[in-house]
């Protein structure tokens, strides 16, 4: 039986900032099993999806990413905070709640038709995650799903992806 | 036969700035077989280790080593910049070509005794794993070995971690 991951996910109080309880995946990532049964969960539902890639933002993103890429046989695509990448770039940029960021991927990364999914440990508003969708569609590639170990459902970020379809592994509700 | 990882590393000449020569391994990344390829080698010398964990500088370290650590049923811990780990962490700041740069532990990530092997993407000047190896050896942790996947062999860098065992992937030895 595949271990229970909520058991590996720490609870942090006023982190990063007063008010803000803060999800630490780290002992999930430093135990063998949860972390190989995280990966798992992220790549289950792409596994009769025959994706050419998937594509995370860093950095925690890369994380589960490339893992899940091996399991699934496919390419991974980094996503990119700016003048990371070294060829040329496309750019999406994205509210945050001061301010905005924004994320860069090759443009050689995706061909017309290639099939991506999005993997990332945590979903909360949303705004990186549809700014990778934006990058993924704009270069033509067909978006085949998103997978977030974590969706702070309160925040409604997945229901911002519709109608892209979002897999999540763990939900939280709010306390 | 495994590929040619070489084939998979293009040069994009003056990143991050004028006469330097970026090894770029976004096609490696893209290319399922390749990938997958360059996850065993880094891999391969630690079959009988019985590694604890791999750790990882963040963000590029993050790529390889988490799908190392599953390919070796052990732990992944991460070694992030300032302020991104939530619980008590110990640091290490290293020197950079102008100025220093810092990176951050959980206390909690590494018991003493434990097996942990450091992953990278490249070496150069080895200023980052310098300071890795700093960080798991003051938990207490048995560090292993080092696993880069390109060495930049004329900077000198696998060199600075004797007497820690250094496997590369690939080298280059400059022009």
């Amino acid at each position: 039986m595949p271990p229970d991951l909520t058991n590996y996910i720490r609870d942090i109080p006023d982190f990063p900032k007063p008010g803000i309880l803060f999800k630490d995946i780290t002992p999930l990532l430093g135990d063998p099993a949860a972390l190989k049964a995280a990966v798992q969960a992220l790549a289950a539902p792409y596994r009769q999806a025959s994706l050419t890639a998937v594509a995370a933002v860093e950095s925690r993103g890369f994380i589960f990413a490339s893992a899940v890429a091996c399991e699934l046989d496919c390419g991974f695509i980094p996503l990119r905070k700016p003048d990371k990448l070294p060829a040329a770039t496309t750019s999406a940029t994205y509210e945050l709640e001061y301010g905005t960021d924004t994320i860069e991927v090759h443009t050689d990364a995706i061909r017309p038709g290639d099939r991506v999914a999005i993997i990332d440990d945590l979903v909360a508003t949303g705004g990186t995650a549809v700014a990778a969708v934006d990058l993924v569609k704009r270069l033509g590639g067909e978006l085949v799903g998103c997978s977030f170990l974590i969706d702070l459902a309160f925040l409604g970020g997945a229901a911002r992806l519709a109608p892209c379809p979002v897999h999540t592994v763990i939900t939280y509700n709010g306390d």
